[in-house]
């Protein structure tokens, strides 16, 4: 039994979705789930307590922006990211694949890994499947990610077949470099748009020892027919017994469409993000608070949201602080947007567990998308 | 009996200290007290019941802030500031007098009142002892202020004797521009550096029906040992039934030197202020926690403070935050500088009750000045 293990609970027999628990040492969790991202070991503006408070199961922080500040043996001296931090329940860390290879034109890749320059002092750093495995166990964080090539789109269908096949090498190196036992490694499943390298990728990691699989170079840019299309022809060959991990993707719609394709798992900057620049996620879209609309609106963000937020402030409150450039309102709109989705997962859950997913998706589709055309 | 009212509990002996309690329409509070700063209706950075956690008593916020944005008429629409922004406890607001008069170049004064330009948009605007009551009726805070100017320092006799004598007669104008019985109005002393016009001032005003009596032009920019000169000058024409407010005074120093000169209450943004560029305040004087000297020290800011933030977190944390330039690290110094002061005036309290306020100061000032000295 892996330290981090997947319960399936229920299958839908009308869809795709399942209702799961996600056993870590730092307790089980339920799924479908959305994991707020803390990229730097702080989900921005927020304390654990207010990330307990809106029911957050599993936070996500990044490896490459901990290897480079305040680097990992700094992590481990204080006794993990948990403690660092103080967040009690699950983490997980990626394994800084995806934003090294988001850095373009500074670095560089081979078999053995990848060189590549610091985006905060320009210094030449060098990750591989064994770096990242060491600075994922230094960080210590209960899931922990493979090291991978995030393929961008477009890519032609040799780069993709070699770049999906390297990634496959460098899972195995991942499983072999790790020593700790209370940690789960989930590899990540890559193809780009293909879906013979998806089947190729997915079949090649579930043969592996992983705790967990992740679907990863998704969302980056393709149609969202697309990734839908595709996301499905990945899931259809993953095994029923391990979570699913859609990485990098946090719109609601995203979401149903997601977990009714089989995913379990979701994390997304975007809902923290958007609350920054004042804009709050709400069952309908979208508001812009500081718009002028909202001047003398003395409700809510969202009628019946039982976030901090929503049952202490106004509209009009929160765009004074917006229009002041108080801190204080990107905090009240992070602790908003992320309860929204989190009780979104919730009541998707919900939904799974009385048999009215079908409903509860074509409900809520129907709803956003008719806002979303205004 | 006002609305607000000052009830002296205990002088000390061998000191000007004076324990009291300070009677409020939303609490009673007790003295001598810190009131956190909270300029554009929000203490920067933290929630209300982050400041009822640190067990903040009477806060402040400024009407000139709040007459330019978001309008004076807009909170008292949302039902005053209370409602506003969510604090149940005491408020006290300032009259706008001493921002308008910061303004310099870009303000006129005449008998009626002052015309100046707003730092937001330029727009002219006008206010008055008349205005000024009238926007902090509309705020609705439990303490308001008298509207005067502030002298600068340095400032010639005639100019300060002038000005004082304006004041008074502006007192007197706000005095009988005042509506509402559920709001207790401050005087504020000036007089600038000269002895015999702060006398005229204090007496002036002391026989005038206020609830409390504030003290203004006072750590302008005048050496300390002149401040603390002049302050001993005031009080002691000031009525011992009234509260003695010092405003914009905020350093451990200065108020163990406020209450032994027999000051009740003191506000200053210098605590948030200094959190906010990454100081904290302790015992012994500051940490400049960006310094490379707390990169792995794992030990709370200061070791025995009941603050949330040493309760919780490291040195080495809040300046890994603050090297990333992470808005949390701003809450956690800020939460931690206002416990600091605010635990600072409970322990001034304890020191008079036992009759020990005499040690307290010596013994604090003394390690306080030996590692500034450094």
């Amino acid at each position: 039994m892996h330290a981090v293990y997947f319960e399936l609970i229920k299958e839908d027999p009308r869809s795709g979705a399942r209702l799961g628990k996600l056993h870590t040492p730092h307790g089980t969790f339920d799924t479908p789930m959305f994991m707020p991202v803390g990229t730097q070991a702080t989900v921005k503006t927020l304390t654990p307590e207010e990330l307990y408070d809106m029911k957050s199961q599993v936070i996500l922080s990044n490896t490459y922006h901990l290897f480079l500040r305040p680097g990992t043996e700094l992590i481990r001296k204080a006794g993990g990211i948990h403690r660092f931090m103080n967040y009690e329940r699950g983490m997980l860390t990626d394994s800084g694949g995806f934003q090294v290879f988001s850095l373009g034109a500074i670095r560089k890749i081979t078999e053995d890994g990848v060189t590549f320059r610091s985006h905060i002092d320009g210094s030449k750093q060098f990750l591989s499947p064994e770096v990242a495995m060491k600075a994922q166990e230094d960080i210590g964080a209960d899931i922990i990610m493979a090291f991978d090539e995030c393929i961008p789109y477009p890519a032609d269908f040799d780069y993709a077949k070699k770049s999906t096949e390297r990634t496959t090498r460098w899972a195995k190196r991942c499983l072999a470099a790790k020593t700790r036992d209370d940690q789960g490694l989930f590899g990540i499943v890559q193809g780009g748009m293909y879906p013979e390298l998806r089947k190729y990728s997915a079949e090649a990691l579930s043969e592996l020892d992983f705790a967990g699989m992740a679907i990863g170079g998704l969302s980056v840019g393709e149609p969202h027919e697309l990734m839908y299309d595709i996301l499905g022809k990945t899931t259809q060959y993953l095994p029923k017994n391990k979570a699913r991990y859609l990485m990098g993707v946090g719109t609601p719609d995203c979401l149903v469409e997601g977990v009714n394709l089989g995913v379990d798992m979701f994390d997304c900057v975007y809902p923290t993000r958007v609350a920054r620049n004042g804009t709050a996620m709400v069952r309908s879209g979208r508001l812009v608070l500081k718009n002028l609309e909202f001047r003398e609106d003395f409700r809510p963000i969202e009628e019946g949201c039982d976030c901090y937020t929503c049952r202490h402030f106004s509209r009009a409150y929160i765009r004074h602080l917006f229009k002041s450039e108080e801190l204080l309102a990107m905090r009240l709109l992070s602790i908003h947007n992320l309860r929204f989705l989190l009780k979104f997962a919730e009541d998707m859950r919900s939904a799974i567990a009385n048999d009215t997913f079908p409903e509860f998706r074509a409900a809520f589709l129907d709803q956003y998308q008719r806002t979303s055309r205004r």
